[in-house]
């Protein structure tokens, strides 16, 4: 199972996610981010190329869509805060945007 | 543009799609409903279905997803309120969630 990450982990994480407008949220200890596309076949298309990452994955965004836009949140709920596997979908989710 | 449903329309609607698990909103005027599935493979392929007749129609709801749940909310913003285009995309997610 993923353990949640060290204080080192995140300080070293964290300044990149920033610079991606990544947030913490340090109440649910989650990774928060809305993307916007021109429409919602362009919001639809991303989301779908997320979906098989994260079933690859098995890890899996709360997220929600209104047309261009979705609304991620990244959190391990077995380990009830941030793990490795919220880093690599977050780091997927903005490779696939870059397109 | 779509014109928002008279009370005669809503009296007309409303009793099926209560029967259905559709509750109304009055202060956004919205119809919202919980869809869950047994996996995210499950959600995902009845959202995906559902994605293609909002493009179709060229309407598409708000909604978020967490595993195998799937919130949504169906409103017209254009008409500030529940139209017959909500009506129609909360008939056709029922039905696909059929299958």
């Amino acid at each position: 199972m993923a353990k949640k990450l060290t204080e080192d982990e995140r300080a070293a994480a964290m300044p990149a996610l920033n610079a991606a407008s990544w947030a913490h949220e340090p109440e649910r200890d989650v990774l928060k981010k809305t993307f916007r596309f021109k429409s919602f076949v362009r919001a639809w298309g991303w989301m779908s190329a997320v979906a098989l990452e994260a079933e690859k994955l098995n890890h899996h965004p709360e997220w929600s869509n209104v047309y261009g836009t979705v609304e991620v949140t990244l959190t391990t709920h077995d380990a009830s805060g941030l793990t490795e596997l919220d880093l690599k979908l977050a780091r997927k989710m903005d490779a696939l945007a870059r397109g």
